[in-house]
């Protein structure tokens, strides 16, 4: 095995060309031999092996920083940087990130996980080694996918004049699912205009060559240099943007990979080379179907199918798209919008029926905000499906362009709460924290696929900004305990609450998912004579007066109280609410505890691991309570 | 006068053309007269009267839709649309907004305030219309300085194929100081070359009238098209994203801008308008200098001359700005940032001083944030001044790139707190809530510039993510009352106490700029004989042990807690605090209140107003405080 001899990238180095070959295909077997175990990202990895090859073999990491947008496509250079002999921990607890973590290993240039950040970081990096004098490269590959978010374009706008700055576009003509946009049809063009840009590149040397003798030369050639390069060569978009441009250049090519990259190297100009590489390249299953194979669960290599419980449930996504889609048929209003993730959020049959309201803005979150407010001031009720970590990326949107205009948009958010390997930077635990900041915003967790289709209609016809945020995956398993509802209207209320055993003096407090371990918590306590009502929340703000009461008097009775929030604890939920109760002076001589997420937010692992670490699992929590209830 | 006949935009249209002129030298001695009293957006607003003209002669306000972007340009539209005779209002508690509000006029399609928002906003107008079956226009002005932001760049992405849609480039060569970046090098190349854009617009019309006959032809011809127009015409930025483009033109000729603005609304696809506005046109003060009168306070018209305090105090960001050349001047890690604001945020000096370590990246405040931590993560120690309110664009930039990765850079807040006239878009009132959710994030909220600096050094030093919040403004009057530091470290503490009286039964908390109102009321109510200590922090998060217990020996004598907070309620320092005092068990019999923004932000009006709105004046508090301390 040629693998097993590389522990750094100078190892990489001392291969020889003809052997580099084997090299990919070992690298292409251990990514499917691992990621077929362990899930993840397989598709992106497999088209860039040769890419990473090349970049590794010509640039010197650390010294020259490699920085991968979004990250997800890092696995190829993890496995060259020494981390081969840990890769098959890849996205276990403990072990190896998905996505670069600058903590994991010093060739990690700048950690990541969201779109379209590695330009910015790159040019901050390209800065700093312009000011230490240091003569390092700085290299940013980024997918076609992430060029649509608006920062890699205010990034661009700060390269030019960047010495020794190279931006790789890897593109592979998808984000996760199609491409869309003008930028798209952009790009097309040049996929389809290699021998132009052959021919382009030919004139480019051509006028490189022209010597410049003498100072009073110099000007005078370089116009007529510029005036000719004018005339014969169309610019694209880069190249307006003040970057050389090569490309588009076969990104499954490594020897041409290597001297493209040795030239870029030499100019020293900030440049931008286009390469065009092919998702799960090399494993057909997947260069068939590079969507599904974006990223998987656990599956059998041999045949490409999942390793999965044959009658699975279907998920929240599912039940969200299907709960939508009967909402739309009734309402020619109600509009759905993604940003790139039409398939991850549900939205697939929803497009098909009502394409003329279904919007995919790309990655994009930003405008996809705005975009819906522009439909909402237009009597039409957008439901943005975004994964509730990509909504961080529209907070100002929310409030400027939303809340503080009362526009009553409806944010489905998606993966809300842990989402177990894809760790610290996917985790959606920040949302009821920053959407509880937003004047007017009202925020349901339902803890059912059918309580999610009544948040859902509630949320579409109050007229107001709202958001409902539900887990990855399927509900859980049936919620032991019998609750009524307290407070407001309807037959789905939005408090709720179950007493295990009589006159209970304890209540713990949560909503959506974790209250399934809350009442088991519950069952353990009552196996030991300890009374408890657990208080679930559907809708976690605002909090009107008759809420409030209603609330009050189910705590009034009990002396200790706990809050368990599957989020951050800043400005969550249940500080929010324990400052209220001590306000309103509904504390007195009661114990009060918040279980959150404090300081770092957990790594990646199984949700049950990081259930563990929080202190989530039923018997941790009933542990904890008894500790306090004394 | 002309003006005075006008009450609608269909009052605009029956004015003859020839009196157009005229009319425009009234409108801008109507800015003239009412900015110079009200303060206000001057340049901009004398810059596109002619365009605003134009605008409203050719559309139909409000079937169709004006968005203004940033919208601090909307005067002119405000004067021609109903809002004549309350103009002078402008910005005045209750009076007319300085930006577009939808409450406020129908014609106000879209309100805004921050930048680069105007053209989502559009396509969402524009694909509601286009649902509704509604032929109505939609049109998106923005200037060239919002056109570095991703956000504009995200939303030109899903224009194309939007009819109807409309987009004015409005290039007056500035943002707010000079403009920056490859685009604005680009924009320049067209400025430049009015002669090539009109043998362009010439060869584009003459293909265009090629006829096309017989069904078969069509598509030979189109491709015959396409190719001769690639070789003859080279296409621009806008065209690459499948945009019709017109330009660039003179935007001060009316006569001119009706024209093609008619041309591209009878053509109806998405279009650019490329129009070069002069900022301060016609009033020769602010020709010369558009900067200095981009936003102004009130002035005598007839010079140009501020009517201030003659030896006004220098402001929070003059003092920012001296102190971090200071410390600059001392550690050469330290790297200045600005989002195209370098004399709103104070770093004009450090610009001079130290060239090669200051970034004005444009308004682009995502990519200043991971531009930041490029720096940061290469050893260098980048402050980012930036308005407290233009920060919340950057969220996710902040929790993704800077917080998760523990990259220590330093955020510089001006104009934190309310800022009276510039309304609610502005206002600097969500940072402590949002910054808090952050890990490992320190806020210091100092309360004299003398504290600002010590502030700065402690956060430059700590090698963390920090950001430090200051009012908009000079210094207030002295504080009253004898302040201890209590709890950490060095000679300027994080948490001070001062007793208005002996034995205080009474805590008022506060934070920042309030602390005079706070310790005014202290004083009123010592004068009642009601005794209270002021407590009043500097450091707003974290809060180590030590402080907390500092915190909760400085209450255990009260009975009464009373918060003071500039700032939204929602995830605030009053509710971490309060939630945090629940669970430790400090607030046992005693009476706490929060008083902060709740609900609505305040719109515009003098600070005064605003806090006599939110119950903040000296009396209001010790009125309050007398009303719960019983």
């Amino acid at each position: 095995m040629l693998l097993e001899t590389i522990n750094s990238p100078e190892d990489l180095k001392k291969i020889p060309a003809d052997q580099l070959e084997t090299l990919a295909s070992e690298l292409r077997d251990e990514l499917l031999r691992v990621v077929s175990q362990n899930g993840g990202h397989l598709s992106s990895n497999l088209g860039v092996v040769e890419l990473t090859i090349a970049l590794h073999r010509v640039f010197s990491s650390p010294q020259d920083s490699l920085i991968f947008d979004v990250g997800h496509q890092s696995y190829v250079h993890k496995l060259l940087t020494g981390r081969r002999e840990t890769f098959e921990t890849l996205r276990q607890y403990g072990g190896v990130s998905g996505f670069p973590r600058m903590e994991e290993s010093p060739h990690d240039a700048f950690g990541c996980g969201h779109s379209s950040t590695s330009i910015s970081a790159a040019v901050g990096i390209a800065a700093a080694n312009r000011l230490a004098g240091r003569e390092d490269y700085t290299v940013a590959v980024i997918g076609d996918g992430a060029f649509t978010g608006g920062m890699a374009y205010e990034a661009l706008n700060n390269c030019a004049g960047n010495d020794r700055l190279i931006i790789i576009l890897n593109d592979n003509t998808m984000s996760i699912a199609r491409n869309v946009g003008a930028m798209d049809t952009y790009l097309n063009r040049f996929r389809n205009s290699a021998k132009y840009f052959r021919f382009k590149n030919r004139v480019k040397r051509v006028f490189q060559r022209i010597p410049l003798i003498g100072k009073g030369l110099v000007a005078v050639c370089k116009r007529i240099k510029t005036w000719l390069r004018h005339r014969l060569v169309r610019e694209n978009l880069f190249e307006h943007l003040g970057l050389t441009y090569y490309g588009p250049l076969d990104g499954n090519d490594e020897a041409l990979l290597e001297t493209v990259l040795r030239e870029a190297k030499q100019d020293g100009r900030c440049s931008v080379i286009h390469v065009c590489t092919r998702k799960g390249k090399g494993y057909p299953y997947a260069e068939e179907r590079p969507d599904v194979f974006h990223g998987v669960g656990k599956f059998d290599p041999s045949t490409g199918v999942p390793v999965a419980k044959p009658a699975e449930e279907a998920s929240y996504s599912d039940r969200f798209g299907e709960a939508l889609c009967e909402l739309a048929e009734q309402d020619p209003a109600i509009c759905a919008i993604t940003a790139a993730m039409p398939d991850g959020t549900g939205l697939n049959d929803f497009r098909e029926r009502f394409p003329e309201r279904f919007f995919d803005v790309g990655i994009a979150e930003e405008h996809a905000v705005t975009f819906a407010c522009g439909l909402a001031s237009k009597g039409y009720k957008p439901v943005f499906a975004v994964y509730s970590t990509f909504a961080q990326r529209a907070y100002d949107q929310l409030l400027h362009d939303c809340a503080l205009q009362n526009l009553p948009i409806v944010l489905a958010l998606d993966r809300a709460g842990l989402v177990g390997p894809d760790g610290a930077t996917h985790h959606g635990v920040f949302d009821a924290a920053f959407l509880g900041q937003l004047p007017g915003f009202t925020l349901y967790a339902p803890n059912s696929a059918e309580e999610l289709r009544e948040c859902l209609k509630k949320a579409l016809s109050s007229g107001k900004p709202a958001a409902i945020r539900y887990p990855k995956g399927a509900e859980g398993e049936e919620t032991p305990g019998q609750f009524t509802s307290y407070g407001s209207d309807g037959s789905y209320g939005d408090l709720y609450a179950a007493d295990f055993g009589e006159d209970p003096d304890l209540a713990l407090l949560t909503y959506g998912r974790l209250t399934e371990n809350v009442c088991r918590a519950a069952e353990l306590l009552l196996s030991k004579g300890i009374h408890t009502r657990v208080i679930r929340m559907v809708k976690l703000f605002p909090w009107e007066e008759d809420r409030m009461a209603s609330l009050s008097d189910l705590l009034n009775p009990v002396r200790t109280v706990c809050f368990y929030e599957e989020g951050v604890r800043a400005g969550g939920v249940g500080e929010r609410l324990f400052a209220r109760l001590a306000e309103t002076g509904s504390v007195g001589g009661k114990t009060l505890r918040l279980r959150a997420i404090e300081g770092d937010v957990p790594l990646h692992g199984s949700n049950e691991k990081l259930f563990e670490e929080l202190g989530f699992l039923p018997e941790q929590i009933s542990a904890f309570v008894e500790e306090i209830h004394v």
